[in-house]
């Protein structure tokens, strides 16, 4: 979806989100009911078995004040083997439960003829809206989300995003994406993002300070963010790695300043190529781009990481925190 | 508890485990019925609320293939503030819950009027021994090692080291500590493993190679270890991660050859001082240990962390796996 | 000297530079003669012997295309122990010797009684102005830089920063400061860059887009830039590396897309505590800014850095590159 | 050369140095004249030109006490562009500026039609043998080193390794390898170390204390080792960065703590495929093992590297240090 403007110098997928990267999901399962605002969004990162047959994938930890799961695996392997699930914090636990049971469910060999399996959870805290002591993320509701996923999935303050804030307004998800010809062919680069970080008026859209009238000037950066990067380039996990770095300058276009407590992380990975988990022949023919090439790529997953960020606040509807202030919608003084 | 022969060159805690360090206390939920061989071991590092009063903590990934949780928030902000568990792979998600609704009990103010807490889970496959795949550890089990910690706590095959194999042999939990004395203090270095790595029939113990009848001479790494090292001496955030590091060389004088497959992951903290939650000050008066002083520190945690090695394999008794086969105890083969 | 306009939230130090921090200094020599446009630039970061009296210090590499010497000790033991050097790359061993033999003159014990010195020594490609094959810095260059280091110190194509190119246009030395108030107290937070990142047309100040006509509207960013970050605020070496981690936000507000070969470096130090060589006692006493308190400290390092960015192409006047095009200053399009 | 005895599992190399990898010679110049005892050794890694064609490389920094250069911008793009050079300390830079005009007299297009280029000098400190504050390492010894590469080289007191002490005894330069059989082709791991580090009185071989009556029995890690490992199996720069973090299990079977002042560095590069400087596609077809085969190859590294050390141990003849003190050979302690 993302936002109807131009942002940045490269166009657009047709869908404007990560699903056009082929082969991707996105899934949400929303909880709304009085305190409870908080959910789960799947995103399935390539069809078939994701277990069998991984993707290469890297990471940046931008700043590590978070709880997410499953990350160090990918930085020592540079492969991604299940889904990528998000939700708030006080959940992964569960979420990694769910999780769990799928992927059994899906490989009878685990954990029997073969090792375990690596699931991958990260989180925000949506603790400002949501009663997140209350835990009420169950297994079901991330089933729900794995199962349900699509490739035109809703933005803003759904899933996991539900009960989340972004510069004092109302945050979420948000997804967009780039297109760049190589060699005569197509290429995408999809973001997504969960979105929570940020201090109350310090938001910039292209330039534009975005200081809501509602907010106090100055606010500390509490929440965090976690930004999705998908490609159908065959990038290796090392350039994944440093793509998913890139990451810290769509924050710094966004006015964020990695506060303390936020958990600023990126996660990237490429469909182009699978890593067999029971290969066939010792030696695996890949392909890689060149790095002579790689700096439009950087390009393309700043862009969509910030437009991402973005589409988050514009989708999102303004919405009541826990006590009982209005978190208001981007929409309310700005326009695509 | 350890061994009872002198290894290495520094004096032993009159325990000889982790709770020579003032106020570790360590308990087990072990589970052995049929198919089911695994547990939880709980590790409690000190008194008083971790929460508020956290504990300076570094860690180092020797090996990146493994699924723990919490490792990035210590590594970015150099603090424990939770109990440290063990439990196998495919059970870190209720070990997650668990803790998480533990602490919250614990700290009303968690998720409402301050942050979240990050829950340090830490994982080793048993499914050679243990039906991993059933799920078996309940959160009550987790609540139980963490309610039943004690100063004297058993080694081998209890708690999370159940159904743990080592070097082909039984494997499980050991724990081991030295004593140093500084400027006339006699301060502790204490270690305790979950113990599941190395390819049968590679142990080495002080030079000497254990090669039972009952092994094939060669066999691939694909265990686990869990390396956890606590002191009583001031030492920084960085300072623990050096310590951290030199497990490593401990695995290397086992036989070990940090595997593929296996998750070696060390993580130091110290009980001297105390970081607060909610500071009173801007500014906090610290202590901290010379790096001139630190290599004699070096030495301590290597051999904590090797003889505790040693304790796990020596404490476990044989078992069965779920093959039908017999995983022998190290004291048959070798004795203190 | 920075610029003259209010940039970002936070009061700027009375000189806007570097040495705002109490004890630093700074010295260059500009070597300007046909094609030999070049230089070095050297920062003493405080007085008294900063061998015998280490000063903490962390750094974070953005982007390790670059060629700077003693980093790698600095990641580990988190002091930094001499002046920090500036030049172009293919002169760092040049500048390294002559580093090398003024600590051995100033220190008789290094390589005699004690262990050897770390020296630091930074550097960017000037070969688009400057006939870097030429290795025209000598090591009298470098003296001549340690030796006239002062407080009042140029900006713009001086020392090191004599050949550089950033966004296209001149680049050179920039450095700008801000001030905190803690418990009562005023805090500096100051910063020096070495400027030559940046693609072509991509400049953004405060928002907005920078083209000059001569520039082509998209180019690769080729360069690099070192940024240095000093305070007087007590922080540890994990402090100082987040501290240098946020310059990424820095250069995201800038228009950077941290390119490819573009050798991103940020190197932090605190001058409010040293730590001696030769400890008189085994335990240090310290104190600490408590993390509560870091993310102003993160805003004022961002801001100092984004400004010393601009400063250093403000002051740099526009000159001839080795192809005889003109690489044009900022002012020719921008006014503070 | 190596050792004449079976080291390990594996079947050794005919020549049992690093240059069973085909491709790769080395080359000494060793100063001994009264104090001075020092030197340089150059390790060509393949034919060809390095910089056009690079080879693909990895690192791990054991602990960072070092002054190595060149290493950063490896860990960013996973290649080594030009030969590695080892001395002393304080010799880096003049190292640096022979490497640097060596590498510009071959590739005129550095600094001039392209960028620059990233020289790769390790040391350790000899300074407790050779008067190191003299620099009296010229450019030429450099140049001599480079030119007399061959594939016959000395272990020992020779080149770099001259005036270098390890475990209280005599240490230098030192080699080994070992061949795998994958898919009915053999392959060659090699190693060569530049071995100065080990308290006096901890040296083990094969379990063996060596404990030399000359030496007191416990004494501080004040040294450094370079550890080179070069296989022509194609791995990625990430399997190479794993090959190279396992020289820690080597340093743990030597008696090695990874002691505080000693820079434990260790190197990977494969020569099986190269890395255009100036790719003539975007996308580059390449070949990689597959990590399910990965732990033979990191056994082969362990020895190889293990080995090496003793060698250097074992080749290096009595010296005498500074003091006038007889540093003495393990030969009068131990034979192969």
């Amino acid at each position: 979806m993302g936002l109807n403007r131009k942002l940045g110098t490269l166009p657009k997928g047709s869908k404007n989100n990560i699903c056009d990267v082929p082969g991707i999901k996105v899934g949400h399962k929303t909880l709304s009911d009085g305190i409870i605002q908080t959910g789960v969004t799947a995103i399935i990162p390539a069809e078939g078995s994701l277990f069998r047959d991984k993707l290469e994938a890297g990471l940046s930890i931008l700043n590590g004040f978070g709880k997410s799961a499953g990350l160090i695996q990918i930085e020592e392997l540079g492969t991604l083997e299940t889904p990528i699930l998000m939700t708030n914090t006080l959940s992964v636990g569960t979420a990694l439960n769910a999780l769990t049971k799928y992927m059994l469910q899906q490989n009878p060999e685990i954990g029997n003829t073969t090792g375990t399996v690596n699931c991958v959870v990260t989180e925000c805290n949506d603790g400002e809206i949501n009663d997140i002591r209350g835990l009420h993320v169950k297994e079901e509701d991330v089933f729900y989300a794995l199962d349900s996923a699509t490739e035109d999935f809703e933005e803003g303050a759904v899933g996991a995003g539900r009960g989340m804030v972004c510069f004092g307004l109302k945050g979420g998800i948000g997804s967009s994406s780039r297109v760049l010809s190589l060699e005569e062919k197509d290429y995408f680069i999809g973001a997504m993002v969960l979105s929570n970080f940020g201090g109350p008026g310090r938001l910039v859209i292209e330039g534009e300070k975005i200081v809501p009238k509602s907010i106090d000037a100055f606010g500390g950066d509490k929440g965090s963010i976690i930004m999705i990067i998908a490609t159908d380039l065959p990038l290796s996990s090392r350039q994944l790695k440093r793509l998913a770095r890139r990451s810290a300058i769509s924050l710094g276009r966004t006015g964020s300043v990695m506060g303390n407590g936020s958990g600023d992380i990126a996660l990237a990975f490429s469909t182009a190529q699978r890593i067999s988990h029971f290969p066939k022949e010792a030696f695996q023919k890949r392909s890689y781009l060149h790095e002579e090439h790689i700096e439009k790529v950087f390009v393309a997953a700043i862009e969509a990481v910030e437009e991402s960020i973005y589409s988050a606040l514009y989708h999102a509807e303004a919405m009541v925190n826990r006590k009982g202030e209005e978190v208001h919608s981007l929409r309310e003084y700005w326009n695509e």
